[in-house]
C-alpha cells in the first residue's frame, strides 16, 4: 500500500492498514471500520464484568488535551483509559495557563518527551487533531475527541454500533439525523461511517440555513420538512441543538424550532414502527426532542452512553496496538 | 424483612438487612452500626502498612459526584477509593458545565450507563443522596456525603469511631455537641448515631436561634448555658461555626459568640478530666475553639481525620458488598 | 553524624547519610547528588519499555501540594508518581478553598492524617518547603516543587543529568547561566549543584539589575556582556523571561532584552563548538531565544522534559527509601 501523505485517511493507518491514530471516519475502509465495531462489542462483555478493567494498556500514559473543554467527553476517555489499566494524565488546556507563550507545537514535543503514548485531542478549531498527528513523533497515538466542525469520530463509531446491536445489519437501513447539520461534526462523522458501513440511505433534515450546501456530494440526501424526512426511516439521530446559534439569527425561536424539527411523538410515528432514536447528549427535553420520546421504548439514548466507553476502549487498544506493531517492525 | 418504601432507612439495605446505600444514621439497627465500625477498625491496620491499598474495590468505578463543592471530603473519599484500589471519576459538577441544561435525573443515568458501580453524592439539598438512591439503577451503590442541613453520615461515623477507639464502648458516655446544630448535617447523624449506639447521654448547646425546635424529640437535651452543659461531660464535639450566618442575624458577634459558645481552656475544666474534644475541621482557631485547646492533649481532632480514610474505605466496601450479593441473588 | 537544626541541608538526610527529604541542591555532598543522577539514568531505561510504571511506591499515597499552580511541574510529578505505581492526590491550595480560615499547619496536620507518604511542594514563599519538612512527622517525604526565588532543586538535578549524559562528567566544563538571575530559583539550585558536581567554571550572565549582589560568594562570575561571557562556554542555560518584571522597569523593552541577552545563532558562535543549549521550559521563541537555536543541534531542550520524569521518580523512589530506613530502625 502506497501512503498519500494528503490523503487525510492515509495517516490514520500503518504501511499494512492497521489503525494507528483515529481521526476520521472519512475515508476508512469498511474493514477497518467493521473490525472496530467488533473489538468494542468484545469489551462490552468486560464491563458486565465485577472487575471491568483488562490491562491491554497496563504502564502506557495516556494524555487527556483538551483545548476545549468538555467534561463529559474528558470523562468518557478518562474511564476507558482506565479500564484498559493506562495512567491517564487530564491537562485541561482550556482552562491551565499550560500553553502559555508556548505554541502548540512546543506543547506537543513537551508532552512527547514525557515519554506519553497517546494523546486524545479535543479542539475548536477543524483539523487540529490531523495537524497533531502528522507532527507527533511515532509511537505516540492520536485519537480525536472532537476538532471544531470536521469530525467526532468516537462518537459516530459508538452510534455505528448502537445501530448495529439493534438492528444487526446497516444494508436494509435508511437513516436520518435531524437539526443542526451544518455546525456538527458528529453529523458529518456519521454521514461518513453510514455510508461506509452500506446504509440503503442516509438522509438529513433541517433548515436550508444549517444544512451545509455540498451535503448531497457527502452521500445524504436533504429534506427542510421533517414530516416528509421521516417517512420510512429505520433510524433517527437528532442532533443536540447549540442554542447560542439562534441569537446568530441561523435559527428560528426555540418554540419555531421545536415545533419544525422537534422530535415530537406525533412526529416520531411518521417513521416506521421499529425505528430506534438516537441522540449525543446531554439533551435538550422540550427543544429538539419531547421527553415522552427521549424517555418512550424506542429511544436507545442511554445504550448509546453505555456503547461509549468500549467503543473508546475499542479505538485506543486499536491504535495502541498499531502503534507497536510499527515500532517492532522497527526495530527488526 | 418487608420494605417499607417510605421509611428511608430502609433503602439503605438488601432484603437481608445488609448495607447496600449509606445516606443516614437515622433508622440503621445498633448491629448495622456496630459492623460498619467494627469493618472500619479493621481497616486501621491496613492504613499502618507499609502498603495501604486493598483489592476489594479492584476494577469497580466509584464516581465522587459533588454537586457542592468540598475539596477536603472529596480527597478523602478520593483517598479511601484508591486504597481499595477501586479506578475514581472526579466529577466537580459545582464548577462545570455537565449538567448544562441538563436534568439531575439525565446526569445520573448518564453516568450510570457508563458502568459505574458508586456514586459518592454531596448536595447541598437536603435528601439529594435519597433521591438519587432511589432513583438510580440496581447495582450502583451511593454514599452520602453531606446534603443539605441532612444528613453526613460518613463524618458522624468516624466520629463515632474515634468515640470508641478512645473510651471503649458508648455506655455511661455523656456526649454534648456545642454550637450551631440548627444548621448541621453533622450534627443529626451524630444524635441518631450515639442514641443508637446505647450513649447514656448526649445534649446539644447553643444559642435558642441555633437549635431545631424538635430537638428533644431526636433524642438530645438542649442547653443554652454552656458551663452547665459541660458538667459531667465525656466527650465534646465542637461544630464549625458557618460565619456567613452572622450577617443573618442568626448569632451574635465572633467574639460575643466565642466568649459564650467557644471552647476555652476554662470551659474545659468543667467536663469531665479525662473527656475528649472533637471538631470535623477545618478548625477556627479563636473563633469556636482556643488554640490551646485544639492542641492540647485531651483533643482527637486529627485522630478523627486519620479515623476518616478507613471509614469512607468501611461503608464502600460494605456497601458494594451489599449490591453484589442482591446481584447473585438475581442471577439465581 | 551529628544534626544542626540550623543547616538547611541536614534535614534533607537521615542520621546515616541518606536522602529523606529533597529541598535544596545546597549543601549536599557529591556523592549524594552523584547518586541521584545515577537513580535517574537507571530510570530512563525503564521509560523506554512497553510498560514503563515500576512498583517501587506501590500502596503509597504522594500528594500533590500546589499553593502555587504550574500545570507542567505538576504534571510531571504526577506522571512520576504514577510510573512508580504511587497513589497521588492532586490539591491545587492555590485555586480551592482547602485551607480557607486554616492554617498552613494545619492543612499540614490533616494531610498527615490521612496517611499520606509524601507531600510535592510547590510554595510561592521561599523556605516553604523547608517549613514543611521541619514540622512533618516522620516517615513523610517532602519534596520541593520550587519555593519563590529559593530553589527549585528537581528541575537543577534533571539539568544536571542532561549535562552529565551529554558530556560524561562535569570535570572541565565551563558552564554560563543567561538572564534573570536574581528572580530565578532554578539558577541558584543549578550553582550550588555544579559546584559541587566539579565543574570547572560557572558563569552567569545579565544585566546588573538581575544578578544578585551575592553572586560571586555562591560560586559564579558574572558577566554583564554576554559575548564575552559565552566565550569558550561548553554549555549554555537560558533562563525563562518573567514579562512581569518589565513593568517594574527591572528590565529593559522585549526588544532591547534579546538584543543584549537573547541567545541568537550569532551569538551561539561565540562558545565552544560542540557547546549545549538548554532552557528548563517553556520557552519564549524570540524574547530569550532565537527558534534556529531552540530547534538546532546543539539545544538538548526536549531532553531535559525528558529527563525530567526519570528525575522525579529517582528523588521520590530515594526520599522514600530513606524514610523507610528510619522508620524500620525506630522499630527495632
Amino acid at each position: 500500500m502506497t501512503m498519500n501523505p494528503l490523503d487525510p485517511s492515509q495517516i490514520q493507518l500503518t504501511e499494512d492498514g492497521r489503525l494507528k491514530h483515529f481521526l476520521t471516519t472519512e475515508g476508512l475502509s469498511k474493514e477497518i471500520l467493521t473490525e472496530i465495531l467488533d473489538t468494542a462489542d468484545s469489551f462490552i462483555g468486560t464491563q458486565a464484568r465485577s472487575v471491568k478493567t483488562v490491562p491491554l494498556l497496563r504502564g502506557k500514559t495516556v494524555v487527556n488535551l483538551f483545548f476545549e473543554n468538555s467534561t463529559r467527553t474528558r470523562s468518557t476517555f478518562e474511564l476507558a483509559a482506565k479500564r484498559l489499566s493506562a495512567n491517564i494524565l487530564n491537562l485541561d488546556i482550556a482552562r491551565s495557563a499550560t500553553s502559555k507563550g508556548e505554541t502548540l507545537m512546543d506543547t506537543l514535543w513537551n508532552l512527547e518527551s514525557m515519554y506519553s503514548d497517546m494523546f486524545v485531542v479535543r479542539h475548536a478549531d477543524s483539523g487540529a487533531a490531523h495537524f497533531i498527528a502528522q507532527h507527533v513523533t511515532p509511537n505516540v497515538a492520536v485519537i480525536n475527541a472532537g476538532d471544531g466542525r470536521h469530525a467526532h469520530p468516537t462518537q459516530a463509531m459508538l452510534d455505528m454500533l448502537t445501530i448495529r446491536r439493534e438492528k444487526g445489519s446497516f444494508e436494509n437501513l435508511t437513516v436520518a439525523i435531524v437539526g443542526d447539520i451544518l455546525h456538527s461534526r458528529v453529523a458529518r462523522s456519521q454521514i461518513y461511517a453510514l455510508n461506509t458501513l452500506g446504509a440503503k440511505e442516509v438522509r438529513v433534515i433541517g433548515p436550508n440555513t444549517l444544512l451545509p450546501q455540498e451535503i448531497e456530494s457527502l452521500g445524504a440526501k436533504a429534506y427542510n420538512n421533517m414530516n416528509q424526512g421521516l417517512k420510512g426511516v429505520d433510524v433517527i439521530i437528532m442532533l443536540r441543538l447549540q442554542k447560542e446559534r439562534m441569537q446568530n439569527a441561523l435559527l428560528p425561536s426555540e418554540a419555531e424550532f421545536y415545533r419544525l424539527y422537534g422530535l415530537s411523538t406525533d412526529k416520531l410515528a411518521l417513521a416506521n414502527p421499529d425505528a430506534i432514536v438516537m441522540h449525543p447528549g446531554p439533551i435538550n427535553r422540550g427543544v429538539e426532542i419531547e421527553s415522552a420520546v427521549a424517555d418512550g421504548p424506542q429511544s436507545v439514548i442511554l445504550k448509546q452512553v453505555s456503547n461509549g466507553i468500549p467503543m473508546r476502549m475499542a479505538v485506543m487498544a486499536m491504535a495502541m496496538g498499531g502503534q507497536q506493531s510499527g515500532q517492532n517492525k522497527e526495530e527488526v
